[in-house]
């Protein structure tokens, strides 16, 4: 009887869930309506229907488990959500009983960005490694810490928060209370609010304009104003390249890994930002410019698959490859590991 | 037949030795007159001399191994020195070969700072926890990851090189060729150094008649002003606190560690840092703010160890417990871990 476990994504904007087999081979998959950030309880309905209709579908295969990518810190002794401002509803509920008194079968509750790095270790970026740190550009900036083919935790689930170290001391606010954290500089929500910033200053009639013009302005935006030459947007980039430059110099000086991963939605400005990033990386961290892979903004992921890449012991800096598909994917993998200890 | 290992501490002036058993109990230890800078080949010879006295004094114990806490960056996979401004000439030579050829036993080459953060989770601030993070703030600033009993190593053994993380992007120049790495403010060098700029400002009239009248003036001398009221002595260590706040806080932030220890020569100026520190760490780490167990200036070590305080899910910062010995006893902790897996 062949096996799969359920990956559920709960770090988007609506909930998805695909069957995946043990070899990482995507059987089936649903992207349903529910928007995540409704009634919790309406959240857990569809997503129990939807698992027992990807069940009935494959009603020949044993499920191993399924998996849960959430936004938010997630206390493993408890199994519930300690923050999640995403989540309205679920902190201090007991969503992993819940859903395994529903459905009958383990649970496997994970922070997103955890997931994420974990399914970019199994079959994306950081497959054939045994160890990786992925930082997830997304509204947010998560992060994700894999030795050993497992996810490092800490002692209550919360570590891997990359997008809360500082880089800037007296930098920008931010949600978590403190100031000059990455995620002020280096997710879309802060290319956003930095492109903003310039057009308000009057110096960047561009950006200006394309504020004013598309009310669904976004930090897509910024990149194709940047990679037209508008040096205001370049400006907006640098920073994003700094302040990931600075982060990603302490995480090699103080984790000596094989290879960071750098994904998410506003990862897709790689070309923007890298330059500077590199450039950073260089300067903050003798342990890089001692180890480093040949590097170039547009690094890509099959040079670094190769057999002899893999084998060398350089530290790589590269993107992230299953795009919106690795959490999903990690979060499968969360049952299959924990039941096969594969 | 009882077993013992020798531990070697390379990481001070002198060459010290000593022989521990598997409970962690010194049975001999030898400080010689060798001072560690001065010829490879002779501190070599004394190193083995030293070894052989110590094993014919225990002739009737089984020697398990010899642990060397060295000062520099060790590439795990050559058992070579790859950076040791401290130690000149030992660079790209087969240290471990040419001692375990020497003394025929198996012979185990680490950092100094890692081996104090095994030293100090052994029998030490750290013992009872399954992980902990360890700075030593002593000529620079070391540190060591403690994962589950083992050091954690990266790719190449150069992990944990917490004292080149920055905390201030423009900050000083670092002899690592960065800028504002933890070291520069951190370290008994950045202590005296930063008293010796504030003395040269003219605003310092007491420290610059220290550095005047004592010709061995030294961060000791800083915290003694600091301690009596000095202002601009009691601001050096405001900038060490707010270095040491900045960089724990991005380590709890990523790690979600139980214990963070700080040792080394200059933690004997505990009190006239750790109040700004413990507030930066609130500051920049939120996780820290959600977990933190109740925190004094004076925190010591007795109330932690407490069972109630181990079982506890909070994170605590405190001061290292084992003084000078905490290289030397981790060193000996390599081969007793390594051979008897305990």
């Amino acid at each position: 009887m062949t096996t799969f476990a359920i990956g559920v994504d709960l770090g988007g904007t609506n909930l998805r869930i695909a069957a995946v087999d043990e070899s990482g081979k995507i059987l089936d998959r649903i992207t349903t309506s529910t928007a995540v950030g409704g009634s919790r309880d309406g959240v857990i309905d569809d997503m129990c229907q939807a698992v027992r209709a990807v069940q009935s579908r494959l009603a020949s295969s044993k499920l191993l488990g399924i998996g849960i990518g959430v936004p938010g810190i997630i206390d493993l002794h408890t199994g519930m959500l300690r923050q999640s401002p995403n989540l309205p509803g679920w902190e201090n509920y007991p969503v992993q009983q819940e859903i395994e008194r529903r459905l009958g079968t383990k649970v496997f509750l994970e922070n997103d960005a955890n997931a994420a790095a974990l399914g970019e270790q199994w079959l994306g970026a950081a497959a054939g490694f045994e160890s990786s740190c992925m930082i997830t550009m997304g509204t947010g900036v998560g992060g994700g810490l894999v030795f050993d083919g497992k996810i490092f935790h800490g002692m209550l689930g919360m570590a891997g928060e990359i997008g809360h170290v500082n880089v800037e001391p007296e930098g920008a606010p931010c949600g978590c209370g403190s100031r000059g954290c990455l995620e002020q500089y280096a997710s879309a929500t802060a290319i956003k609010r930095m492109a903003t910033e310039a057009a308000n200053s009057g110096l960047a009639p561009r950006l200006a304009q394309a504020i004013k013009d598309d009310p669904n302005f976004d930090s897509a935006k910024v990149y194709d104003l940047a990679m037209s030459g508008d040096a205001p947007s370049q400006e907006v980039f640098r920073r994003v390249g700094t302040a990931l430059g600075i982060a990603l110099a302490g995480l090699i000086n103080i984790f000596n890994l094989p290879i960071y991963v750098i994904g998410g939605g506003a990862a897709a400005s790689w070309d923007a930002f890298t330059p500077t990033m590199f450039e950073v990386v260089r300067k903050y961290s003798y342990i890089y410019r001692a180890t480093s892979a040949p590097e170039s903004p547009r690094q890509n992921v099959g040079t670094d698959r190769e057999q002899s890449a893999l084998t060398a012991k350089v530290t790589r800096i590269t993107r992230a490859s299953l795009g919106g598909d690795a959490g999903l994917i990690g979060a499968a993998r969360l049952p299959i590991s924990a039941m096969l200890g594969s």
